[in-house]
């Protein structure tokens, strides 16, 4: 049944009549984005290598030839995901601006990767982080360097006030580290709100625009001094 | 071996001697504890119902036996502990209080009893999300509660402040129920992070203050008109 195609310089791999040709770079790329969809809508235990194989349009042997087991494949997932999210944001990021700017922009770049790749979202916001080590050790490290991110802006933007209001008090570091957490905490929760509406949800700029109207507001009242409650409730 | 203890009236089970009279619904939450701990701890896949027995300090044949399966204890596991985290937020709201009061009281009960059940945090918010159906769903349901009492709360400050200023605009539902996924969000990931730095972390009156601050603030803003960014920026 092959015989034909390979005699054109293709070969006959799953079943399907592929070049030849394709370089390996490419070829994994196809499996990790199989695999990512897999893994990602039907769970680590779920997805089957045959199934991946198939929606690479790939021979199962190539897959385990490439990639050599399913934890590598997924643990390769996992990476590539993480890395693509944490670039997507840092290269939205408008370096040099006021640090409110740059936390909309990135949390903007942060709400369009998310839902541009809602499996990839899915995968590591989901899947990745229950299958124990090292898979969560992975997301937990990119999460992490995005916390890090936000409390650098939180402090820039500590900075900036104080500089403006000589009334400004600082932040302790535990606070600070607190508020990157709940605000790194709200854009998931959102992200995750946002791709089970899909059509009739907010935009990336609406999700953002929310956030920072939610957040920074607070934040700007904080660094002002002025806390919740205005006068002591006990 | 067990001849003895039976004839006093009590029972072998798993090796152990303990009292025939302990009522099934006390061995029952026996287990569940086991299996909360279990679970939390290692995962559906790796927690066996040898250790759960074990830790219940009963014999596997009596956890088969109230328990049925290892699904049926672990969709056990999460409606009690979901049952409990609500019940424990509704408990600490205080009623007829101001919204903005009704909330820092329900984040602070939401934080304490976190803090006080880490497994049965870490097993709601971390392992039952991703075994898929109907544990998710289990889960997903709890949350949902928690972000329709927000979402009541954040509309009950919408016009409590409504009726004290003129100029307040209404919020869209959308726009509600955006900055009620974002606070549960928030509030996730604070109960998370205090979580991980156990003792060195903040008490829940801290946690719930932090995320007060940051975002019932902006919602005040936000109420009064008052958006991000304050001056067009583009």
């Amino acid at each position: 049944m092959c015989a034909g195609a390979r005699s054109k310089g293709a070969a006959c791999v799953g079943g399907a009549t592929r070049s030849k040709r394709v370089p390996r770079a490419v070829r994994e790329q196809q499996m990790l984005d199989a695999g990512v969809r897999a893994f990602a809508r039907s769970g680590y235990q779920n997805a089957s290598m045959d199934d991946i194989a198939e929606l690479a349009g790939v021979s199962k042997p190539l897959v385990y030839l490439y990639l050599h087991s399913k934890e590598e494949l997924f643990t390769a997932c996992i990476r590539r995901e993480a890395a693509a999210l944490v670039t997507a944001v840092r290269a939205a990021v408008e370096r040099d601006a006021p640090a409110d700017r740059q936390l909309w922009s990135g949390l903007s770049g942060f709400f369009a990767h998310t839902a541009e790749h809602p499996d990839g979202w899915r995968l590591l916001h989901t899947q990745a982080r229950t299958r124990g080590q090292p898979y969560a050790l992975e997301v937990a490290a990119m999460r992490a360097e995005i916390v890090e991110f936000v409390k650098q802006l939180i402090g820039a933007a500590a900075r900036e006030r104080a500089g403006g209001a000589p009334r400004a008090r600082g932040l302790a570091d535990t606070e600070v580290s607190g508020l990157a957490h709940a605000l790194v905490g709200a854009a998931e929760s959102l992200a995750d709100w946002a791709g089970d509406r899909k059509a009739g949800g907010p935009s990336a700029k609406e999700a953002a625009a929310t956030l920072m109207n939610f957040a920074w507001a607070g934040l700007g009242n904080l660094l002002r001094g002025e806390r919740w409650p205005p006068e002591r409730t006990g």
